[in-house]
């Protein structure tokens, strides 16, 4: 099965606007083996929401419109599709009377165009908002299905999970494909896939997909069947790959890594303490955008200047002025000093050249130390980091809190 | 003038991949008042490609294509449009020279699929790639132009700059559009649209977008033509909005907001510490995304845990225990302490109910608590944030250092 999205809606046309409905609507689509033939934003204007929606028939057997549906002025996605199929549009009296309820509740006046959201295209399925007052609708034509569906994600995103999951499964009559995914850290990109690239190939039938943003890799392996057989060849393939990349691999669930290496603190009664140098607090910030964080993060000394590093973590002034700020004496003693400081299992620090100011030939943009003590004693790892100034700090951090989680699971 | 973009890549129609090439590329098409009609999104298919650029053809006046130019067995751009044109395809001599100097220099070998990229079609300009080795071209047909620009954007973004953007303004034969932009912070887009809208609707001449994110809205006016008197007509409106929103406004030159409170600081020679319980870092990592901000930034603490707040910031523990951590009198401690500690000019505290658990009938998800030590004395500032757990810390590190900006330009 093929489908097509047309995205409804002048803003999105406009500089700065993003369409982002379509990457959630793919997600769901791909989970019932539907594949997505081609996308298209188009303004919103009738004449061109219905020649979209008749040359995408010709290709497609499912068809996502997006927005348009509510009672503005211009949103005509209803009208242009009904005018496109030819078929009437009746005012539903469920909805109507859901509509006047939910209007009165907010002191509006019901308008005609507000009113519109009522009407439901001949021989629609209409599908519940429970976020807004524009249902969404599927139709069925020529043998093909097509959704009708609202623009703003708040609306949408629930809609998704809630009801257009079973109705693509009903269409695709099918279960949601056999998939497995795996987050890893600590190796790049082109790395990576030399490494695996045997591995997968040798299985054709699965799709593996390798998805990389600035320190951490996702892969997806997806088969279009499910059933008994299918997940024992999808976990015969994701173990040969655990097995390759061994603990660069830190879930199989799609988690964040503070939330991994937060776990595993958790788990063993441990608490974390943090000294942040060039990073600033963005890996106090990881760690802490895991709700619950609290039970193993104690805080931590966020030591941009000097001063700071010697005042408050004890760090030597002679080691500052002999070996710099970023160096190996330094990054122990700024953890191992945190961690004394707040009295914790643990100590992680960071200290490098961010730039894209402040690099020399000895120690260039991208050299960052990262310093762990801990109940095992103290250690250093040297690491030079490629990207610019945001892509540098986020690696430090991710490589910082990898080392923790490395250590725990050793 | 009107414009479409078609994007190619199959990769882009799969989960997970967004196509984020047609929003750098609007961005220069309203530069000159060149409106994007529709954008699509197609795969590597010659058929779909020359269907798609037959169809643009009928519409709009130029058709931007990215991607599909590299030296894969999939790429087929060129030939797509060259063969839906009806014109060949020519090997340019110096291209290729250039081609073979540079896989030479990474020893790769210069298959034919590689030599395509030295390929022009027919009448095509060159557009010379300076990050790559696929150039992009330029073509005239039936009074319209279509371009042929690579797909990775570490190739596009620059070739927009350095080349595309001149040859828009050739084709619109005009200058840039006049426009003006202002960020503003502390208010809520429904709001802000309340206070200025009578404003920005008296000059129906001037297309005033607002762009929210959280924490911080972006202004932008635009006017399609550019000279002494549009740019007299936009100072006035800017003027008239800056009036009325005062200190809400903090840039007009789309900096960020770290970026204006820390010139402030070193306009002054002040320098500044940061105490943090629920944004766990978040402020400490938005200052110190601005390079250069180790001339102000001293670093801070991140209290997540109470002893810390105690232990670090000599917060009292009976102000815990009585008022709790988010409270005025631990925020204001926190920031002295911070001060103190640290030996700045200035202290600057967050603590609050990030959520999603933790929040009571007494204090809910969203209570913030800063706090101000400076020069002037120490303050305290309650508010209510909306939003989960990631737009609340956000909301409460933007809110902080706008409280510091407005003590200093007060």
């Amino acid at each position: 099965m093929q489908a097509e999205i047309i995205a409804v809606g002048s803003e999105m046309l406009s500089f700065g606007r993003e369409e982002s409905n379509s990457l959630a609507i793919t997600q769901y689509l791909t989970r019932f083996g539907i594949r997505l033939g081609r996308k298209l934003v188009v303004p919103d204007d009738a004449a061109q929401i219905g020649e979209a929606l008749a040359q995408a028939l010709e290709r497609a057997d499912v068809i996502v419109l997006t927005g348009g549906l509510g009672p503005t002025n211009d949103d005509c996605t209803r009208e242009a599709v009904a005018e496109r199929l030819g078929r009437g549009l009746e005012e539903n009296p469920q909805l109507l009377a859901a509509l006047i309820k939910q209007y009165r509740r907010f002191k509006i006046h019901l308008s005609d165009n507000n009113r519109r959201q009522a009407h439901v295209i001949a021989g629609a399925q209409v599908i519940p908002n429970n976020r807004g007052t524009a249902p969404g609708l599927l139709l069925q034509e020529q043998g093909k299905s097509i959704f009708l569906l609202p623009g703003p994600p708040r609306e949408l995103l629930p809609m998704l999970e809630e009801a257009v999951e079973s109705l693509l499964a009903q269409l695709a009559n099918r279960l949601p494909r056999a998939e497995r995914q795996l987050q890893v850290v600590g190796l790049a990109e082109s790395r990576l896939d030399q490494e695996i690239e045997d591995i997968y190939l040798s299985y054709p039938d699965i799709e593996t997909t390798v998805l990389s943003s600035t320190g951490v890799i996702s892969l997806h392996f997806i088969l279009q069947e499910n059933g008994d057989a299918q997940a024992h060849r999808l976990d015969e393939l994701v173990g040969r790959i655990r097995e390759k990349l061994g603990p660069a691999v830190f879930s199989d669930r799609g988690e964040q890594l503070a939330e991994v290496t937060g776990r595993l603190l958790a788990q063993r009664g441990w608490s974390l303490a943090v000294a942040e140098s060039c990073t600033g607090g963005m890996m106090g910030a990881m760690i802490t955008d895991v709700s619950g964080s609290s039970t193993y993060f104690a805080g931590g000394v966020l030591c941009y200047s000097n001063s700071v590093k010697t005042r408050l973590l004890g760090v030597k002034e002679s080691d500052l002025l002999q070996g710099g700020a970023v160096s190996e004496p330094v990054a122990r003693q700024m953890a191992v000093g945190v961690q004394a400081q707040l009295g914790t299992d643990w100590g992680l620090a960071i200290t490098g050249v961010a730039g894209p100011t402040g690099g020399t030939a000895e120690k260039p943009v991208g050299l960052v130390y990262l310093g762990l003590s801990g109940p095992f004693g103290s250690e250093v790892r040297k690491l030079q980091l490629p990207g610019d100034r945001m892509a540098i700090r986020r690696r430090a951090a991710y490589s910082a809190l990898d080392l923790l989680r490395r250590r725990i699971i050793q």
